[in-house]
C-alpha cells in the first residue's frame, strides 16, 4: 500500500497520516486483505473508514442522527415530502469486494467473519462483477445475530438488508430510490419502504407506522429525501427504547449511563408529542420502569443464586472456519467470551456464546455480600 | 494565618501546602473570618475542610456509604447491634464558633450567609462557650432551604437538625448517644433516633422504618454503631429515590447522568431484597417510570408553551442583609440565579430565587424547534 498516495486520497497531508498510523488508524493484515482502520474520526475522515490501498477506500457509514420530536423536526429538517424506510434492528454492515473477496464491514471498520459469510451467501456475487465500486449498506439481523439478536424479523439465523448504497473512495449515499431499484434488479433483501408522505401528513403517518411497528417489535423508522439532497433522520418506538433498556439493565454496569439516559429523554418527548391520555400515559410510564427494573431483580437474583451472569448470544455458521474465525474476530476487537464447542444444524453448525459482563458480574456479587456504595 | 503551622497541623508540608493554595485549596475573607477552603479532597485532607487559623481546623464531614443490599450490608458492616437514627433531607452544615463568630459550613466548605443566620437563631450560644472546639454537624431541612426545599417536616422556613459532633481539628465524629445528650441538654433540635436493634432482627425493622418514612414523604435512615466504633451507612425509601428523580427530570439536562442511573439502581436491588409481590413490584415500576416522565413532559410543554425553565426556591430571613449576602453567597459558588425583591413576613422577609437552568433551557428549545439529538 502506497501510504503517501492514500493520504493524498483521503486530503490528509503524508506526514499526519505516517503520524496516525497505528495511534487512531489501525494496521492489519486478518482477516485479509491487508487494511488500515480509522479508529477513531480524524482530519475530516470519518470513524470506520477502511483503506485497501488508495483505490480501494471504504468509508465509514455516516451517523444518522435522531429526530426527538418528530413534527418539528420533520419541518426544519426537510423541504419537500419524504421517504420512511423501516429501521431494522442489528448491526450495521457496509460490503464491498476488494481484491477478489467481498468482505463484510462493521461500523467500527472491522471485517467481521462472520458477516461475511452471510453476505457471501446472501449478495449475489454478479452485483460487484457488474459494479466493482459498489459498496452496499445494510443491516445484518436475525436471532443468530451475536451483536443485536432478535427474532422479530423473518430471517432464522441472520439475514442482510439493504439500505443505502455507496462507491468506493466516495462519502457520499447514493439514496432510497435508487437502491430499491438495485435491490431488485438482483434479489436482495431490502428494509421495508413504507412510501412517500408530504410535509403535512408525514408527522402523523409516521406517528402510525412507529406505533404499529412498536407493537410488533421492530424498531422504528429512517426518514429521507427522495431527492437525496438532505440527510437521513432516525426516529423509533417506545417498545424498542424500552426493550433496549431492558436488556442492558440485565448488565446494568456494563453500559455507559448515557445509554439509559438517552433512552428516557427520548420516552420523555415522545410522551409529550403524542400527547398520549392519561391511561396510556401511565402504561408507558409502567413499561419504561419495567424495563428497568426487571431486569435488574432478575440479575441480582441470579447472583443471589451463585450463578454467574452471562451475555449468551447463537451464531449459524455454515463453515466451521467461520466460527473460528468470529473468535479470533471477537479477541480482537477486546470482547472476552467463552465460545461452546459447535453443534451440527440443517445448513451448518450453531456454535453458543457467552459474553463475559465483568463490571456487572463483579459489582452485583459484591453488593449482594454486603459491599456499600 | 501562618501556613506553616497550618501545614503542620493538616500533616502536609510547608512546601506542598504553599503550592495547593489557590489552586485545590482556596482562600476566602468573605464572608469573614478569612480562611482556606479545601475544594477537593487533597493529601489526606477531606474536601470541604476550612481552615480559619492552626487551632481552628474544622474537617469535612465525611462521605456516609450507602447499604445497597440492607441485610449483607449490615451483616458485613457491623459486628453488634445498631442504632437507627432518621436521615432528613435537606443540606449537611456544620456550625462552629471562630473567632467569636458562629458560622455554618456547607458540605464543599462554603461560609452560608443564610444558614449561618439559622444556626445564631436556633443554636443557643452557650454551647459555644461551654464547648469552645465543638463543631455541630446537622441538616438544615424545611420549606425555605434553597438548596432541597422540602415541605415534610415540622419546620416553618428552614430547621437545624443535630446528628452528630466533631471538634475543632478532629477527624473523627463523636456518635450518636452523645450527641443526643448535648442536644438535650441545650435544647437543640435533633434527628429521631428510632431505637437500638440487634443485627439479627434490625434489616427487618429497618425495612419497616423505611417504608413508614417513605409513605410520609421522608428519605430514610442513617445505621451507626452504638460504641461508635464503625462508620454510619445510609439507606433509603424508594419514594424518596423517585421524588429526587422526579424533581431532577423537571432540569434533566442539568444533572449528571449518575446522578439518574444511581437512583434507578438503587431500586433494583431494593426490589430484589424485598421480594415484593407483583403488585408491589409493579407499582413501584409504575412510580419510577413516572418520576422520570411526568416532570420531563411538564418541561417539555413548558417550553412549548414559551417558558422558561427556571428552578424557583424561596428563602426566609430575619435580615435582610442575610438575604444579601446570600445572593453574592450563590454568585461566588457560581450558581446563576435571580433574587426577587424580599416581601415582609411575620418574622423577617420572604425572598424568592430563580436559579436559571440553562442546559435543560436551551436543550428542550432547541429540541422544541425541530433540533435533531
Amino acid at each position: 500500500m502506497n501510504l503517501g498516495a492514500v493520504a493524498d486520497r483521503l486530503g490528509i497531508s503524508a506526514e499526519r497520516m505516517e503520524r496516525m498510523v497505528g495511534r487512531m488508524v489501525r494496521a492489519s493484515d486478518w482477516p485479509p486483505p491487508r487494511h488500515l482502520r480509522f479508529d477513531k474520526a480524524v482530519a475530516g475522515v470519518e470513524a470506520g473508514t477502511v483503506v485497501f490501498d488508495e483505490d480501494e477506500i471504504v468509508y465509514g457509514y455516516p451517523k444518522i442522527r435522531r429526530a426527538m420530536m418528530l413534527a418539528p423536526a420533520l419541518r426544519s429538517h426537510f423541504s419537500g415530502g419524504v421517504l420512511v424506510e423501516e429501521k431494522m434492528n442489528g448491526h450495521n454492515v457496509r460490503v464491498a469486494r476488494v481484491m477478489g473477496r467481498t468482505v463484510a464491514l462493521t461500523r467500527g471498520g472491522f471485517i467481521c467473519p462472520y458477516s461475511t459469510e452471510v453476505a457471501r451467501d446472501q449478495i449475489p456475487a454478479q452485483i460487484f462483477t457488474d459494479h466493482p465500486d459498489l459498496v452496499l449498506c445494510g443491516e445484518m439481523v436475525g436471532p443468530k445475530n451475536p451483536y443485536v439478536p432478535k427474532d422479530v424479523y423473518p430471517a432464522d439465523s441472520m439475514d442482510f438488508y439493504l439500505f443505502d448504497t455507496s462507491r468506493k473512495g466516495r462519502r457520499d449515499l447514493n439514496g432510497s430510490l435508487s437502491t430499491h431499484a438495485l435491490a431488485d434488479e438482483y434479489g436482495i433483501r431490502s428494509v421495508q419502504l413504507f412510501g412517500e408522505f408530504g410535509l403535512e401528513e408525514a408527522s402523523e403517518e409516521i406517528k402510525k407506522i412507529v406505533r404499529d411497528l412498536g407493537g410488533r417489535g421492530r424498531e422504528g423508522v429512517i426518514i429521507k429525501d427522495p431527492a437525496n439532497l438532505k440527510s437521513p433522520i432516525k426516529y423509533t418506538s417506545s417498545e424498542s427504547n424500552c426493550r433496549d433498556l431492558e436488556y442492558a439493565f440485565r448488565y446494568y454496569n456494563d453500559y455507559g449511563q448515557d445509554f439509559f439516559f438517552s433512552r428516557v429523554v427520548r420516552e420523555g418527548f415522545q410522551a409529550t408529542e403524542w400527547s398520549e391520555g392519561e391511561g396510556e400515559f401511565l402504561e408507558r410510564c409502567l413499561r419504561l420502569g419495567r424495563s428497568m427494573l426487571a431486569p435488574m431483580r432478575k440479575t441480582v437474583e441470579a447472583k443471589i443464586a451463585g450463578e454467574a451472569i452471562v451475555q449468551e448470544v447463537e451464531i449459524m455458521v455454515r463453515d466451521l472456519q467461520t466460527a473460528k474465525d468470529f473468535e479470533e474476530h471477537f479477541r480482537r476487537m477486546g470482547v472476552r467470551a467463552i465460545f461452546d464447542p459447535p453443534r451440527p444444524c440443517p445448513g451448518g453448525h450453531l456454535v453458543k456464546i457467552k459474553r463475559l459482563v465483568l463490571s456487572t458480574n463483579d459489582k452485583t456479587e459484591s453488593i449482594v455480600e454486603g459491599q456499600l456504595w
